[in-house]
């Protein structure tokens, strides 16, 4: 059950066999009352340590390989957004307090630290390149002076700033492995860069481990990375590793936003939640497709990292997390009841289509569809007066969305 | 946001106005990692002491009022059943370590503290009365030296050992309250005894308060309920109290035995987890229909708990919880997304038929039927020999069992 | 292939084995544009003999023993009704015509003609017994002057209008076989009385064979017609026969007032139609319940009634249907491609559940509840002027109705 | 209501306005007793005249201005497939009935008579032009003699065979105007030619109107021949006419061989009906898209195709279908339960995600996934002996076909 620390090094780590990422921290931590939906910021590093700690050790215990800081959105304009108090802490005091938690709890268990940085609210109000570079240089701050083992870039629907954001990370923390992963799916970004397209152009930004996050479910996200992989490839890149953290909610029916476009988000999704069965498919497909860093993002609880762990147990050379579904089901032999203990099999639950016990419910939703996810219009900031045109096109996009109020940054 | 604790006692808290319970925490505890699924104990109050109190810190943090000691399947058969290693705790050193736990983190919220008997394999294997008592009464030692503040006799599918346990702790923990809830449907226990008659026995053998917990969805469980409080008010039992603990997961399907009859029991029940919304809606109904204790069993997670708490703050003196969906829902309003800010009402959620997400589920499943679940004949243990006529019975069932070998503990 | 036509009566077809019935006419001429929908009259049989002979050919050759004259709604009040031209053709007219197409066809080949009545404006706007069963005379005049060999009174939510209209048939049509069903659900009438009670009543108004028709699904009219047999089988009528004539879509979701109350109704029910598979376990499942004459009605196709023909073929002394299904499935040994004939199986379409290709549907739907179905109140004539407390009735209903006008006939 | 045959030419029609075609008759007629599902010949026309006439009536009084003679499979190799009786007929017999039953009822009505040829074994199994053009030809003798109006090549699953199909009946029918459709998806054909790219080699072939019939729901053929509109187009082509004539069967999730791919083939497809009002949004969108020859394949009954003739009323100088659906539900006008009229609108009924009262049905199926369709290696005779790789192909293919036997003939 120990986990494989006798290599240190993080890429060292992917060309051996494949490493385990955690999951998502801002929803599983909502649903434990340490976050706010909406702002989804992640002041509770200060205000409620003992919170995050839990799940990073949770996480940890299930096998993850790699604990990220919990740091999510903790750029300066986030946090004090709308009125928010968790500007007060300030951004440094979040970071540090959030690397102090995840350094204390995953180095005695042996395993990596990651930093990670996401899209701002800068890159689609000013497309200036100087003015993101250097948000992001900010933000890695003290994750250089933590010296953690890893950077993730990650959650951008638009190449060109996780391309900025690579290039400032690489120069900014040489030496450090820079992860990047777009929250886009198998077809294009927002802007309309295919996929496969999109992988070439980080790989050419110094990316060492390039992939997809979020957005989309865990076959979706699959394809998405596929093409990446073919593009880099047939572009020359031989080195360059491939990473995977999709949601964990099944998202067949969501559009170019992913499941934010869904109406079920972010407070009716339960009943796309993946088994810890599709879990360990997911994995299996992620391994033979040649991805070497596989994780999960929202929705992620321990026991699917466990399940991801389960499944590649022997491809990380027998470790098997501390705790959980002994043999991909094999606990049940101990159930009382003898038609439960006849469920004590992996091909039972493989195949299963879990019924929803919902029949009021239909399988696909009507995405909400506004159409502004691209955002260089409508949504930027300007500093010249709105001409007719600009005001003729607010307007009509006013009425499709229905009188809501069209805010700055989306 | 501080708790109603000017009145200490639990009836009088009923009194007064509704009173939240916890959510179950084997399904909780599974997922993080704590639990092993199939055997179902609880040796993670000594062995992972900090997993268990976080739990309760976050049922308390969405609004319980009641938090109940983790010594579920505590009895010392189960402890050792099938090699399980749990056995090595004992129950004593597992029951004191689970309320020193409880006790710490309760009490200085304010919060009660409950201890709890189950159903026994003793009943449906011996059918003996002076047998049965003892055991509960050997369960009980640790929580009377605690001094715990109500007995909770919970998850019966036979109402007469559920009345047998509500005696035998009446009579050895004096002034205690005692509850007693059956995991029964709104027809019949599995006897046959009709749920609405199970409620008046329960009420003559001297339960403070009486309802359902476990085995089916929120609104099953309040249809029986419902009838447990029109028989048990027409024979005339004017200060008995009611209760509900259902599941988080939908169950329109289940048959006789709940979710444990649903193939996807214990590890693909994720598309039926209820949201927030409906659990809401279950609060106010339950409220409505006279119920005051209030709370959840397997599938609760502290979100859930939460919305129960919002839903009847007003109820509760106006009573909110630490952190959450401020407003049911209105905390969307500062979304990053304008058509996500669209959704920040009470109503949108509460319309929305969530979608599934899985084209290849169908709503309702078959249940596994097995019809053992009464119990006294095949599952029992008998002294003598096994006679002609029941040998017949038990080929004939083993056969409909697809030959899967027959356990005595059902 | 030939029909089993050595016995002439009815009823001692009827103790010999089970008779097929035919399918319901309006909903079937709907379709093939000679019915309006709305009105739902059958005036037809004069514009257009042609097409009601070829549909009355069609349910003949798929095997049914018996078929009903096509002279549903045809009482004068209803032909008249808001305008509509069939009034112009006569009760008369229109009456004699279909029973001049049903015997031209349905003679050579055998079969029995059946006559019919339902349920009328006058019951419910004047509980007037004397007024009622004037009316039903008046209707069979006709069909005694044709001496057709049954008569059929069907489709009533009131069991007491149901047993003045036999008492009346079975006076005026002296030796003619009379048949009552309800088109009620496996609960109570539209009054409450219990389903099986209702059973009872109609044996004693002299009811030959008693049953169900119209409103729900082959299995829910199954469970209300197994009611009825219990009861009238306890109740002593040794010699009634029983009868079943279900709708040919699935109704699970159903109220009390059937598919009516279904959103779906009537343009939106095509998923769910009955598969042909699904009727033929219908057909088992009511023979072996007992039931003798097996039809079908709304909704019903001729390759609905040709399953249950093929089902039933051996108790019907291996008659077999002139063209269809041959050996349940077999015939698609013939087909080209090889994955289609290794469907030439009834138990591959047997265990087939069948998709819906319907990914934003659910399956249940919300029914339209305006419970006023009893109809004594709200929907009833009133010579006498409305009072203070039936105005106020009135208005609050209508606000329920949301604004839709109130019309006197249900 | 009179039809609009100021304009006798069938492509002056088209480029008046839209033409709406018929639907399926194999389908329609198995239905009700005239057709046997496999072999699906049309031996009906001399056996069963009234019944195939009738069937014509339908749907010329449902408002098709066009109707084709029913000689579906009636190729001599087809009829004397696997024993079946219908050979006995001749092709000749056979085809002449048909355009003697099709004339006789549509000239009166102003209508137009389609002959017709589709794909042939001779194509898969021999490649051999001159042979496949031969047997289009052999076909082609009644109906040259019988002067049709028009001539429709269709249910093509490989481009190259239509595209010699439509050059022999141009060539042997000179001033006959010919339409051409695919049975294929929106992507390919079945060896990969794109769907656009089709549309251009029917074109270049000489087609008049070019389209997509069968196989798919209305939706994705829209899309298949939006494609081929773009493409054809963009071609130069300038007076080409488009066409569509799919199922009445949803198939969102049909594979490369469409419906017959799917496991409810052909027995179990009722809960994927379109509505029709599914088939008026249908009939808009494939005007809207251009396609002016518009009408139904299998699955199609009368009513589907007054739904496109209401539709597209307007479009058609008021044309309007003798019987039906005033005014798109305006007749549930006159029903006798308010709720029932609350339904009388278009709106109603197109906003209605129809219910499928099917709780253990999912939306998807799992296709038959056999990979043969394009049938040139394993299902295609040759005279020369089987190699040993040709022999591991088929062994490794037949494993994949779970021991079904392999016929010639796709």
């Amino acid at each position: 059950m120990p986990r494989a620390t006798g290599v240190r090094g993080f890429l060292e780590r992917l060309d051996r066999g494949p490493v385990i990422g955690d999951g998502g921290f801002v929803f599983a931590l909502e649903k434990r009352g340490y976050v706010e939906a909406g702002p989804w910021t992640p002041e509770a590093v200060i205000e409620h340590p003992e919170a995050v700690k839990q799940l990073h050790r949770e996480f940890l215990r299930a096998g993850a390989d790699v604990c990220q800081a919990f740091t999510f959105y903790a750029s300066e304009d986030k946090l004090k957004n709308r009125g928010h108090s968790a500007g007060s802490h300030g951004v440094k005091g979040i970071n540090q307090a959030a690397c102090d938690i995840v350094k204390e709890v995953t180095y005695p268990e042996g395993g990596l630290v990651a930093g990670g940085v996401s899209q701002t609210p800068s890159y689609i109000t000013t497309r200036d390149k100087a003015l993101v570079q250097a948000e992001v240089r900010k933000q890695c701050e003290i994750f250089k002076k933590n010296e953690v083992d890893l950077m993730i870039c990650e959650y951008y629907e638009h190449v060109e700033e996780a391309e900025w954001h690579v290039e400032a990370v690489k120069d900014f923390m040489p030496g450090t492995p820079v992860c990047a992963s777009l929250c886009i799916n198998e077809d294009t970004d927002v802007h309309g860069v295919p996929t496969g397209e999109c992988g070439v152009k980080l790989a050419r930004a110094g990316a060492d481990v390039i992939g997809i996050n979020c957005h989309y479910d865990p076959f979706r996200c699959l394809d998405a990375v596929k093409k990446m992989i073919k593009n880099v490839k047939a572009a020359g890149f031989d080195k360059v590793h491939f990473m995977i953290q999709p949601l964990a909610f099944m998202t067949p029916d969501a559009s170019v936003q992913g499941f934010i476009d869904l109406p079920e988000f972010p407070f009716a999704l339960e009943p796309r939640i993946c088994t810890r069965f599709e879990m360990q498919r997911y994995a299996r497909e992620a391994y033979e497709a040649g991805i070497r860093f596989i994780g999960g993002c929202c929705g992620f609880e321990p026991y699917h990292i466990r399940a991801l762990s389960e499944e590649l147990s022997a491809e990380r050379g027998g470790f098997e997390p501390a705790s959980g579904m002994i043999g991909w089901g094999k606990c049940l032999e101990k159930h009382t009841k003898p038609w439960v203990r006849a469920r004590a099999s992996k091909e039972y639950w493989q195949n299963l289509k879990p019924g929803t016990g919902r029949p009021h419910s239909s399988s696909f939703s009507k995405c909400d569809q506004w159409g502004i996810t691209a955002g260089h219009e409508l949504m930027s900031q300007h500093e010249e007066a709105t001409g007719d045109e600009a005001l003729k096109k607010a307007l009509e996009f006013k009425k499709r969305m229905e009188n809501v109020e069209i805010i700055i940054n989306a």
